[in-house]
């Protein structure tokens, strides 16, 4: 058996001691201000175990690792007619190009964009009451963290500076391919982008996709065993940008990063892993992230591949 | 234990009840003239298990797949540094487009698309001195079958045509990224192409994919545990042309196909599959062959997600 | 001397005879409900004579032609410094295209594109104190008619709707090539843009670029000769979206087009030439307006080529 | 009346004065030996005069220049029907670029682009027995000097390194827009793009554009009245690559660049005048070329527009 806790502290111990390279992300100002240096890890297994090491219990911003539970909900909600508004392809461009679109007609490439995931959060506008409150609660019930919140400084932060996200709802609205008001998709992704979780929330929370959809204690449902399958399969070639190929490649475990500093990563039937390192490297992925990750799995020799 | 030959029978059977669609690849005269209705499946395992159905026992050209060979060879030889002349990003395009090269001064942006098939067999005229033999001894090698040969016709009727890639490999040149005479890695690829196999020979080939890199009786070794599970991400992510996502997504397992009908998938550490249906779907990819696997994977509840 | 009242009710009674293709545009509401037969002409000239035909006192919105006013207000304030906000090159794209953009650091390729006009309106509020006020006196000026207005109704309207241009100013800002508010940016493009004329008051304001700059009287000089003789040079060259080549090709005048059907050019030295006719291509242009000035600069032999 | 030997001497001297920037053409090793510091000017106006200064007398290749006579010969045999095989519109992209023609199904955007040049190659081939010696004699006839020949040095040159033209015209015949062989296609065009001529004689070929397609003595027509205009409205818009717009707004003439230094100019009804100096800026064209013809038109006050 892996000796998990042993692995984690070494590779941990062993990145402090090399340089981090890489900035802070710097266009969001209040992300700007996280201390560079943080590392945390926690590792959550299908059996019920938890290791963790550094600064796993601090919060930060999920930002687009959200995508990955925005995107869920959206699936099990509309099933495979998802797909006719966003598609499942990697596209080989950064995550906030509109270059793609004007050619596609609207469809974004794949819902791990930041196009993407506005078309998904206009789905959830459309099939929730409350989507903004019924995210935050499957959060909670998956973590089995009832703390966690949203950062409100950090949304108002972004939706003061996010021109970008602006661009993009509205152009994607001109395509035809956002229902609602905009502001309303603008809003509500900006909320989601901004929910504050620790390492340890957020690998519980992914445990799911390592257990056919569900908790471990069966409570609740995300998704189906056939879903999760699929969810996972997007997390692999979309997770990461343009930069899916390498961590394909160099990690092998479906995953998810967000400009925040965190990347959580899942080997289906086995675990989930929560990485945190706010310096990006400059495809916008952590950089002391993708470094633990791929010593994890070359240490353990455990990936999909 | 899974019931391979009751499952592979039942889809089979099932398929060639309903209407397949798509042409066959018409743009190689002499793959045109293919017996549009064939449809054969072989599963190998890596307890040494063999299992078919249908026209399994056919020969046909394994065009693209051979890529994954093609690489296998220059990755082994040079490592890392490979990636310096390719890369591993999927790149969201058709599988013979030149708009992105332009843009990335010469570097493809993976080893499955012609372009970066045919830099990496630049790569192999440095490192073999008859690279084309080379390659033909190493699926005679790990297939165990030492009938495997090269179809002549096809070469020569791909090379008479092949001005899509004729303007490739001079573009590579133009862009500095083709060291050889234009002429030889044209028609080494194409050569190359032309490899003719039946779906017993292309499943027993990928089972190193699916051994850690070496055949069943340990004679030969491709490549090592590593170099394997990192060839199988970049199956998974590049493999499909612009399908990739879509196979990733509804098949679940790392493959690769080609234009002659072919597809071959890999479970790490348990098989290999190869289907073979001639009709492509409007991407490139056997109609058939993607639905086969879609329907396996799916009985079976065995992918890598 | 050339006939030209002659040879304009002639053009104007042939093409009459023969149906008009194209739709009225669609995407703003207001000017939806136009009448799509109108047909209106008015030719001026320096030395001071005046021609019409058809339903050239009906006023229509001016639309995308008063881009050429805003651009010369910023370029005799700026002079040659504006280039380094916006190019002058033709940019082969339909007028609303982001893709582009993302790949030139926001410098719009021309200043007849949408996105060319915003950062050219971001200029004019810097410069001026009311630019909208200033936009349209000028115009009052150079026509000689103080009964110019702004059509606030199509205004509203085109704000309301306008999601493609909120893109576009979003997206400028978010590539650092706006300063001010975006709103104020995208209210005063779209209120210069439902300045309201006829035939005969687009024709005389034009004049100026076939006058060395100024009005015939002297009083008004929007432009010095050499300020004048460029941007007469951007109106061959950009004028007309991607159909700039062909209305260089097939009329040989500069000139500007708007989606409210009109279109305006002028023979340096000589003559300026209003047309209006509210239905347009598919390239955004009017249909009538080009047939009328194809064969009018044939049966003149008058063009700067 | 303008005294152009007066002005051109003055230009000239001046600009000699001044370090001239850029580089000789390095891609085509027989032009990279040319002496760089070279300069001559040649004007030629339709009642007959000659004005000449510097290395006037002086050869050099023409390159791209061709183009425009290939095109003025393909278009007087196939009319309006050639522009279904080639666009005349601006493509925005510099002269190699592949890029666009994927999306545009292989017609390239303009004639003068390396694309479209080859297609009217193409056509050059089905509608003559000899295109190559036609179109010296062309050349011969127009300028009224027998003594123009091609360069089979330079052709040589430039067909053993042209990889990025092998690429243009083997995509442009998957494509489906080259009907002929592909090597005839491509010697032909670097068989006449080698022609060499001196400052008087290419002026004195391009004097046709300024005297409605035909020569002063009246002996040969290349084209009629309107084609020439035609070509004139051509050569403003896509004379200069992605610097067309530039030149229009600079100069304000239609032209024509080539890699080997020269630049030819036309004022319709007026006169033609041809540059040469070898030192390119960064968009291939003359830097002290583009420099002299500025300071011409402005010192002259005579432009189209």
């Amino acid at each position: 058996m892996t000796d998990y806790q042993t692995i984690i502290e070494q590779i941990h111990n062993d990145l402090l001691k090399h340089k981090s390279y890489g900035e802070v992300a710097a266009y969001i100002p209040e992300l700007a201000m996280v201390d560079a240096e943080k590392f945390g890890v926690c590792l959550s297994t299908i059996d019920g175990q938890i290791y963790h090491v550094g600064d796993w219990q601090e919060h930060f911003s999920i930002q687009s690792i959200v995508k990955v539970m925005l995107l869920s909900m959206a699936y099990t909600k509309l099933g495979g007619q998802l797909w006719q508004r966003v598609g499942v392809e990697p596209s080989g461009t950064p995550f906030n190009s509109l270059g793609t679109l004007e050619h596609d007609n609207g469809i974004p490439r794949n819902p791990f964009s930041n196009a993407g995931a506005l078309v998904v959060c206009d789905v959830l506008l459309d099939v929730y009451d409350d989507p903004k409150q019924a995210i935050l609660e499957m959060f909670r019930d998956i973590s089995g963290d009832p703390g966690i919140e949203f950062d409100p400084v950090v949304a108002a932060s972004e939706k003061a500076t996010g021109y970008r996200n602006v661009a993009l709802v509205n152009f994607l609205r001109s395509l035809g391919n956002i229902n609602n008001h905009v502001e309303q998709v603008f809003n509500l992704y900006l909320d989601c982008c901004s929910i504050s979780m620790n390492s340890e929330q957020l690998a519980r929370s992914f445990l799911v996709y390592a257990n056919n959809g569900k908790t471990l204690d069966g409570q609740t449902q995300l998704l189906n065993s056939s879903q999760t399958k699929r969810m996972n399969a997007i997390m692999l070639t979309c997770g990461f940008y343009d930069e899916a190929g390498d961590f394909a490649y160099q990690v092998g475990l479906p995953g998810k990063s967000g400009v925040g500093g965190g990347i959580v990563a899942v080997l289906p039937k086995h675990f989930s892993i929560a990485v945190w390192s706010p310096r990006l490297n400059e495809k916008g992925n952590s950089y002391r992230g993708l470094k633990f990750l791929e010593r994890f799995t070359s240490a353990t020799g455990e990936s999909i591949f």
